[in-house]
């Protein structure tokens, strides 16, 4: 695996990003909301479709068997990737959201009094499962502080969980912030006081190596469609343990073992949690991204994603009244969450819009962090593999241009 | 619309099907699993990633809006097809089964001493989700009995719903036996009673023209997976009054309205059931494939596989010892399941595969119903838009053959 990778090559597999877009050349911006998808992705899908499509497990047939192979071969390379045990540790959920939910549900070792502890950088999908489960439960929920940066530090860390925690629910990469936890570090705490650590990992899969072992994570969360896989398609990794002593949440199809009349048994893990026909197509068209994602290395993906932010990092600090959220340049992923003043972002995504430079503005699922910003909502560019400096410098010029357009007086 | 259909014509726009399996014509008898896509389904996906894959709902930008446009436009599609009266009404969902899940456990006007009616013919994802939801609630579950030919008959559906009854769930169309079930006449009984009926319309979706008005449902789920539509869709339609006051089981993304740091609130329908990134590509198919269905038209359609039925029908039952169980020829829908005296419906799959025939072979997720006829598990051919005289020829001369064969003194 090279240090370097080839973004002119990669452009050419990703055939969305070669369109105009109000008569201007597309600078997609907005990967942190969903990334776009390979030709080899939609062409695994396609293949699957064309090929051997069938239902997966029960069948005899030779479409069948080619169909489970496929499927079961996609836990594996989900497996492999994630450096998990177990196959039957890889759960095929519907998406990040679906997994965090899945654990929130079937988690069973909380009670009344017991303490549930997560941050104010969170996603609502990292957020409102877990206050539902405290309210469930009589627990209460408990926030870690932030710094100033919007970063977390160990000794608030190490202040905030004790031995009332039973649950540390917290994102790898922050979705706003670009915020990278050190989540192998709050683990080693979590465990000590013997509670258990589940995280959202959808903005660090599609960017880092993740190996489950090193990290010691308890549950992680995954989506396909940001890191350059389909919709409708997610991974819960969880300790094969801790998942054989959970019930399922979803009844039906694959998951049983026996059903009477009245009362049923449920079958070994993973199945256990893949009630119904299962998301065929979009495990095989996610196991194409991995190995995509795999082929360029990650080392690769990496240093590019560094050079982009810090690039944009400087080139966005010169436009002026934008103010950027987070940490500094050199800690942080390819997002940058920004406001110019007195426009709001919403005008500004729109004025940006209009020149072909894709970004997103809103709350970004993340209310408790808008309020903490002292924010209704921001801007938010972010960047992947397919992204250049060429695209910043068009951002930059849109920004500036949208700067000069709403400083004159009406 | 036409009466009839142009199989020949259709079968171009399945490749899958124009393939050789162990050297034979591929028969592909096994549409009740899963069906095959047609290339306008297929070609609706890759164009959906190739020219406008983006978030949906908060995007601002062109792409986000060509992305919201096509997923609520599926949503209409879906409306329309099985006319429903408001957008609202409509969820997407993973499939059936997780349809079928969110009622039970969403679905709060049951208490302890009440009454969920349902019958032994239906799938585990319409048994089992209610098991679960009569053990939380101290309520019971009931079977409206089967008469021989594994039907319902009104006396007995009157006969078991009383004024304890609050849920009646039943299939629209049995994956096994092919029974239909009259449900909007099983729908008025409830009524009477008050109660609510939920339906598994799964076998029924893809070969019949749904109108909700006419049936007057409460719920009704549907994969679309088994109408030519992609894996990792289905569809949820509840009316809008009940869905109103239902509460959501899974938290995230777009379903909030406001989130605090220990307290939320939820959006309208339908998005408050919809929780993180929706299933974009997904709906996209379905759209297509509802679409592709309607240009054949659902009377050619109905007219292609009954014609089909009987002339399986009668073909098989020309099979020595060959045994199809449920209804009779004119009063089922398009699948045949069946056994050999003395032969394992595992062998008889497998031996139709060495002669290129896929069907299906097991318990097909109903274990109640291969009790009620005393078998440990069957084999079981389905017909689609799709299949021809040719290959019900060719799993006729297949059975015969593996009669034959398994006569054979080893």
């Amino acid at each position: 695996m090279a240090d370097t990778l080839n973004v002119n090559e990669i452009i050419e597999d990703f055939p969305i990003l070669k369109q105009q877009v109000n008569g201007k050349r597309l600078a997609y911006l907005d990967t942190t909301a969903t990334s776009q998808k390979p030709l080899q992705v939609i062409e695994a899908i396609d293949d699957y479709y064309k090929r051997y499509n069938s239902n997966v497990h029960r069948g005899v047939h030779t479409l069948g068997s080619l169909a489970t192979d496929g499927y079961e071969g996609a836990r594996e390379t989900v497996r492999r990737f994630i450096n998990a045990h177990y196959f039957e540790e890889i759960i095929f959920t519907r998406g990040t959201t679906a997994s965090i939910n899945l654990v929130a549900r079937s988690y069973a070792n909380i009670s009344e009094g017991d303490e549930i502890v997560v941050t104010e950088m969170e996603h609502h999908a990292n957020i409102v499962p877990w206050q539902e489960l405290a309210h469930r439960k009589n627990a209460s929920l408990k926030f870690i502080p932030m710094t100033e940066t919007g970063e977390l530090n160990i000794e608030d860390v190490k202040a905030t969980i004790n031995d009332k925690t039973k649950i540390v629910a917290v994102a790898h990469v922050s979705n706003v912030l670009g915020t990278i936890n050190d989540v192998k570090e709050i683990a080693k705490v979590a465990h000590e006081h013997g509670a258990i650590i589940s995280v959202d990992g959808a903005q660090a899969a599609p960017h880092m190596k993740l190996d489950m072992q090193d990290l010691d994570v308890d549950f992680y969360s995954f989506s396909g469609h940001k890191m350059l896989g389909p919709t409708g398609i997610g991974v819960l990794y969880g300790k094969r343990d801790l998942l054989k002593n959970m019930e399922p949440i979803e009844y039906g199809g694959d998951m049983i073992d026996f059903v009477g009349k009245y009362d049923a048994t449920w079958t070994d893990l993973p199945v256990k949690f893949e009630a119904g026909t299962p998301l065929i197509a979009q495990a095989i068209g996610l196991a194409e991204a991995i190995k995509y994602l795999e082929n360029i290395g990650f080392d690769a993906i990496h240093a590019h994603e560094k050079e982009l932010t810090e690039y944009a990092y400087e080139q966005m600090s010169q436009v002026e009244d934008l103010e950027i959220y987070g940490p500094p340049k050199d800690r942080r992923a390819g997002v940058i969450t920004f406001n110019i003043k007195d426009i709001h972002p919403h005008d500004v995504a729109t004025a940006l819009d209009t020149e072909g430079v894709a970004v997103r503005a809103g709350h970004h699922c993340a209310q408790p962090l808008m309020k903490w910003l002292g924010q209704s909502s921001t801007a938010r560019a972010s960047f992947y593999i397919y992204n250049t400096k060429e695209d910043i410098d068009q951002l930059v010029y849109a920004l500036k241009q949208t700067k000069e357009f709403f400083s004159y007086e009406f």
